[in-house]
């Protein structure tokens, strides 16, 4: 990370997040619950939504654009609420700013590193996080003698968004992908894309209870939590319910994102706002 | 269409053709067919792809970008060869330019309400095109007295990018899709995403041998020979088989999209070039 300038930061401001569209809600979700009193100013990139089958030059540049928007709020610190931009851009984005930044996928790769007992693990995610390797080399950094076994699944998100969350399509579709990885015998799943955790029982169902699902979305507002204490960062008053607590801003037209993003979050998401984003 | 002016013309000049992604491609291949002394720019948006899940107002300020980069070669003419910037883009491209431009939905509109003799024709397409009822529209333009019904088919783009052409989860998913224009008695089926020539089979198969299937790409390849000829403006030297014959400019990263390409049109591409279209 680059070096952090305190200064910058206030306890009361908000936290920005940002993910290609949606799923980073998922994050969203586990921060509200986990941290209750933040502010957060959340984007979703929806004129350019998915990130997973791009290039990391494409998905880094959107992400640049994304943090010079996000810093315009005086933001206390970022959190990359997408795995493809966490594998391919994240290492980018912390050397040119000077307030935290976080990931999905180191926190993920922590828990996972923790919870493997016969030290196989299955990372499923789109192709790009996947041809990325990078949860493996986190989970190595962790943990040099843990195998770990990735398996792109660039169906879940279109099966995901067309709202089949329970139906034999995403059955079949996921015990294809899945099939090897059972062959395996791992015993330890990540769900390496903000979006599978809303096929969480199916994959759980097919994987056996015996395989641990690990959630980074949870992991990582656990970790946001612990570095805003450690900063003494955490915001101390509960804010009003006013606008001003959840801002959504997203690049495409608002009312599509608001229906989807109201399945996910239960706070109700009145309003959204649009951004030309590829101008920042 | 707006003022044109043939002196911007000329008949050695290029044919401009763009899509969000990959599916133009089967418009391409139908031009290189029925015109094969034309020489091709085409450009695909695979930064930003997909666009028919997208709002009018997004697809229409990325169509606009993309004519703007089409014309720093001089084409002659511009096809739109998406149905989705077809159907929310290509009036507002019409109004300020001055080379014709033509779409893909008017000429599959107009051969399906051609061949139909129950007056029951049915269009499946992303969801907006579907939502645009812009087939509708043109249809009615030509024939009062034809009903149509539209299907939202927003996994068939994904199943397609997945290779999974012939595969019982195409099957199952077209099945779905298509049941209600089985059970109303269609007999003409617009295939009005230029993925779905790709799955020609499976719906022909699902639909029954009496209903005709019309492919917009291929009469948007004989509409743009009638009109280039109409306008003594089709090419009537052979190009040579050098690289400027046909080249290929992409939004994202080009190997990827080498790849699907090649698998689409046999004539081998070679090579692809990645353009920062947002500053169009």
């Amino acid at each position: 990370m680059g070096q952090i300038n305190m200064e910058l930061m206030r306890s009361d401001a908000p936290i920005g997040v940002f993910d290609s569209g949606v799923g980073g809600l998922t994050v969203v979700r586990e921060i509200m619950r986990q941290i209750p009193n933040e502010k957060i100013i959340y984007f979703g990139d929806t004129a350019r939504v998915p990130y997973g089958s791009k290039s990391q030059e494409t998905v880094t540049r959107f992400s640049e654009q994304i943090v010079r928007f996000l810093r315009t709020f005086q933001v206390k610190t970022i959190v990359v609420a997408c795995n493809t931009a966490s594998a391919y851009a994240l290492e980018t984005l912390e050397k040119n700013i000077d307030i935290p930044i976080i990931g999905v996928v180191k926190p993920g790769a922590k828990a996972a590193a923790e919870v493997t007992r016969n030290k196989k693990i299955g990372v499923i995610a789109t192709e790009a996080t996947i041809g990325s390797k990078i949860y493996s080399q986190y989970i190595h950094q962790l943990s040099s003698d843990v195998e770990i076994y990735g398996k792109a699944c660039p169906l879940f998100v279109p099966l995901v968004e067309e709202g089949l969350l329970q139906d034999p399509v995403t059955d079949e579709i996921a015990r294809r992908y899945l099939a090897e990885l059972i062959d395996i015998d791992i015993d330890t799943l990540i769900l390496g894309c903000t979006h599978y955790p809303l096929i969480r029982s199916t994959l759980q169902r097919i994987m056996g209870e015996n395989v641990t699902l690990v959630n980074p979305a949870y992991e990582t507002a656990l970790e946001l939590k612990r570095l805003l204490g450690s900063m003494k960062m955490l915001n101390e008053e509960t804010p009003g319910l006013g606008s001003d607590r959840y801002r959504f801003y997203v690049s495409d037209k608002a009312d599509k994102f608001v229906h989807f993003a109201n399945s996910i979050i239960k706070y109700g998401i009145l309003s959204a706002k649009t951004v030309q984003i590829e101008k920042y």
